[in-house]
């Protein structure tokens, strides 16, 4: 320790650290919880959620510390990395640290793109467990999901087979008149499986279900998985789980999972969902592991219940939030800190050389393609010129009132002249800075990383909202594209428009969150503009309803709910010893 | 204790053992057995095949029991409960007992007919975890499954959108040219979708996959649940997962997991199937839960690595066959013996006085319906009608060379004239005869049952296959009918006997079982002939072929691999407790 992360890949380093890994019992030990807190799951554990919660009430919180990233490259720029590097920096220091983090889809470890959280010395482990479904909560939010669909089918063929008499007779139900070209909700499966984005079910007779289109999405674009993420408790589970909208019916109105009386049998399928799963990183600092919804139609980051029994059971609590600071980190601020009524002391701004690079003007960055001769040789030209992104993001976190660290997620490429010219800029922008080579070097490497942020903890902040609750949607959008995207305006359809007056005017979505739908690409809408993009317009072409979540949904973008598997997708490299079960190929 | 099962409901009963259920580490100590060989989950535990078995590989055998029953009516004669009435009553013996039984499927429980295994004092606990994944078997299998399907249908897309050349250079693979007409597997999902069952894929342009007919059946007739079942290990399991034949190929080739080289990764979702869940009778004597397969196209029993456990951990292991003696039986003595190599002692025959009368001419017994007043009150006459039914059904067991207690399940309507004449024939036919009372009672009500199921265990026995592995599948299937079933021949449609040809002509086919399909509820493959059918012929229409589980399956009846979930479905009852995350409505 720290393993040399040049010569051992990420699941070689979770193996040899895997081997003092706390057990179940050791954690509880270590983090003062009574023995039924702890519902062990093989060689990790959940945590009771409402028992914890419920003894540790009174206890003041912890610092509650958010990881976000300036616009990335296509690879992402670490914020996972650094969220587990500042744990090991912290963990180093001798302070009691912890975190959350998201759990990946089964989709992409099966796919291209891989499910590490973190990557050399600032890894999750074990990576075998969370690459492959670790303690079964997408599962359970799959089998949940797609009991609301049979509940629906069954339902229209039940309507379409018996008269209204026969139908109250056989089955004590009034009909809802499901229009079938206006059903919302598909079914889903955990796996990128383009040839399930467009189907058509009900092939057949009389007792075959109920003919129509019909569509799969990735298990974790659920909107159960963006409920996952912000419900406080079960009760607000339970009560969220009548709420979906899964369809219209004929006269225009919604039908509900209430109305197919399935809301009950779901929260049973997601009773376990509620208690995080303890992990930790390389270095045994303790991570909880809970939901992993997109950062598109939902917050993008790990729970609510993870951030709240966090905070009560360490004095420093990190969270990521997903994509960066104009998307995740709005999203934290003014969505998850406004459900959670938590308060936030610090955001990291996670930055490379590398970004700052492509923002001032380097070549595109491809993932699977080497990186040009831009990228790996000094080039301070090109970081100056990719440096307002970085401003703008930093401005981005002093907006909520929250202290910004910046965190410079070292390479062996940058050069001290780069790094020089990041830190200038980034104090004089207000922010702390600090450099953590966390990857090659764990928590040794994430010293004055862990400082910094142990630093601006105890500076008073002033966290407020970007606008309050009783805001109407339109002016939130235009707030929110002006102040964090640093847009000249926004453009609506008309349908959008008129979708977006509709809801303004029903009181019923008063308390309803805006989630953007963006790319993260850019601080715009358009992917290819890089740096801060000037003299643009945010186009919104939808509003997208979840009556579960109770988000509201201005699409700036397309979205995809259900990605493809590629052409040479990582499963051809899985395998399994069969003489001791584990698991080789992952990465 | 016992409870008192005419006023409590199976759930409630659970809920009060559950009170002082043994924790995993209980187990342990009971058990004897290392502490790394539990795999805690939850308040549940799995077992450690791989280690246990190695550990014990030297210890003697246990005494092996099956459970059975004469041809049921629609309503089952309580196979599960007389299986945990055995354990109870061996437990009140003082002998080291356990079992093995099958895990529900999550669609019933959803639907109608609910999940208990056993009922009354006799039942497995706890139940809510039992009807609702118990540690997650199911879903495993189920995304192995479908990650066999992504594999597929992605192939297909890339092989329509590439030539020979692009294929070649971007994924290093071969054209496998599959026949979109010819693909034998489809998708599954646990519940009762008949939406799903015919479906129309791949809708959209050049990347949403490739555009077919396909189907979804429910997750536990899957072939990898009939191979969960009967594989000796995991490396058994690792080498079947690549021969699963999926489609085939435009020149009439299979196309395999292997093929589409995605049985590894398969295996590795399903790495910890092959862990038995441990839970226990409602008097806590252990029980494990593995494997839930179809006892048409597949055994329909637990699995032979629980019963090869099980023998090393019990001095009496109790395990259940599904279906009746001529089904679940049959395959239990020449396929899952043969495959596991282990000697059954004794075969219990469930009998109830009700499905007697059935046999002797009583009344249609109808689900839902109350019973006709035949089957509440005395009835010798009909009774004695029906005990042909019961004699075939010892012969088939004394055929096996296993000795045969015949297990009166006791209802509280049967009258004692009714017993005697069904002791008198039993023990005329060669059959210890033992009344229970376990469902009332629990292990004091099955005191005499065990006593016999311990007596017979002390007597020789001369098991034997009803044919050699070299018989050629037309000849086997003449035997079976006649031996077992009572048919006067076999007929085959020209189809069905041209594949038998080829079957028996291909050596690869030679160590495949053969496993009838045919319904239960009749000796004959009519439902509605009961009693002993005479003068009748077996049709043969198909025969199926799953080279994963190496069975060759002779249709003998239609199978339906996806339920209808019904117009009263149980999901309407269930619910959650928001204090408590306590399940309710489960029956």
């Amino acid at each position: 320790m720290p393993y040399d992360a040049t010569k051992l890949k990420d699941w070689q380093i979770s193996e040899e650290a895997e081997k003092n890994m706390p057990t179940p019992w050791d954690w509880q030990e270590k983090l003062g919880l009574q023995k039924d807190e702890i519902l062990p799951m093989g060689r990790l554990c959940k945590l009771d959620f409402m028992k914890i919660i419920d003894r540790l009430k009174d206890r003041p919180d912890g610092k509650y510390i958010e990881v976000t990233a300036i616009t990335p490259t296509p690879l992402g720029e670490g914020k996972s990395t650094t969220s587990c590097g500042l744990m090991e920096g912290l963990g180093k220091r001798g302070v009691n640290v912890g975190g959350a983090l998201r759990q990946p889809s089964g989709g992409p470890t099966m796919n291209v793109k891989g499910t590490a959280a973190g990557g050399g010395n600032s890894l999750l482990i074990p990576m075998t467990e969370f690459s492959m479904g670790l303690t079964g909560d997408i599962n359970d939010i799959m089998n949940a999901h797609n009991l609301a669909m049979v509940a629906l089918t069954a339902r229209m063929q039940h309507e379409r087979n018996y008269n209204d008499e026969q139908l109250a007779r056989l089955t004590g139900m009034r009909r809802l008149n499901v229009d079938p070209t206006r059903v919302e909700m598909g079914w889903i499966i955990d796996f990128c499986a383009q040839s399930l984005r467009n189907i058509i079910i009900g092939i057949g007779g009389r007792t075959d279900g109920f003919m129509m289109q019909s569509k799969f999405g990735i298990a974790v674009s659920s909107e159960l998985m963006a409920m996952l993420a912000i419900v406080r408790d079960l009760a607000d589970m339970r009560e969220r789980m009548d709420q979906i909208t899964v369809a219209f019916d004929k006269s225009g109105k919604p039908v509900t999972t209430g109305d197919l009386e399935v809301g009950g049998a779901m929260t049973a399928f997601m009773r376990n969902t509620i208690n995080p799963t303890l992990m930790c990183t390389a270095e045994y600092q303790p991570c909880m592991v809970h939901a992993g919804p997109f950062a598109n139609i939902a917050v993008g980051q790990s729970s609510i219940i993870a951030d709240r029994i966090g905070l009560k059971m360490f004095d420093y609590h990190v969270t990521e939030s997903g994509f960066a600071a104009d998307i995740g980190f709005e999203k934290f601020w003014n969505v998850k800190c406004r459900f959670s009524g938590l308060k936030p002391h610090v955001s990291v701004l996670t930055t490379t050389i590398r970004a700052l690079k492509m923002h001032g003007g380097g070549p595109k960055v491809v993932a699977g393609i080497a990186l040009p001769e831009e990228y790996t040789k000094e080039n301070v030209g090109l970081v100056e010129k990719g440096i307002p992104n970085m401003v703008h993001c930093i401005n981005i976190i002093r907006k909520a009132g929250i202290n910004p660290v910046v965190c410079l997620n070292a390479f062996h490429t940058d050069t001290k002249a780069e790094i020089a010219l990041v830190r200038e800029h980034a104090e004089a922008a207000g922010a702390r800075f600090a450099v953590s080579e966390h990857w090659a070097k764990g928590g040794e490497g994430a010293l004055e990383f862990a400082d910094a942020v142990m630093d601006a903890c105890k500076e008073e902040n002033q966290f407020k909202f970007l606008y309050p609750i009783e805001m109407k949607l339109r002016d939130r959008v235009a707030l929110v594209a002006k102040e964090v995207y640093g847009a000249d305006g926004v453009s609506w359809t008309p349908e959008a428009e008129a979708k977006a007056k509709m809801l303004e005017a029903d009181p019923k979505y008063n308390d309803y969150a805006t989630m953007m739908v963006k790319t993260h690409l850019s601080l715009s809408h358009d992917p290819t503009l890089k740096g801060v993009p000037k003299g643009w317009v945010l186009p919104i072409r939808d509003v997208l309803i979840y009556s579960g979540a109770k988000f509201l949904c201005p699409c700036a973008g397309t979205i995809s709910l259900m990605p493809g598997t590629s052409s040479n997708p990582a499963f051809r490299r899985i395998d399994v010893d069969p003489k001791t079960g584990k698991v080789s190929g992952l990465f």
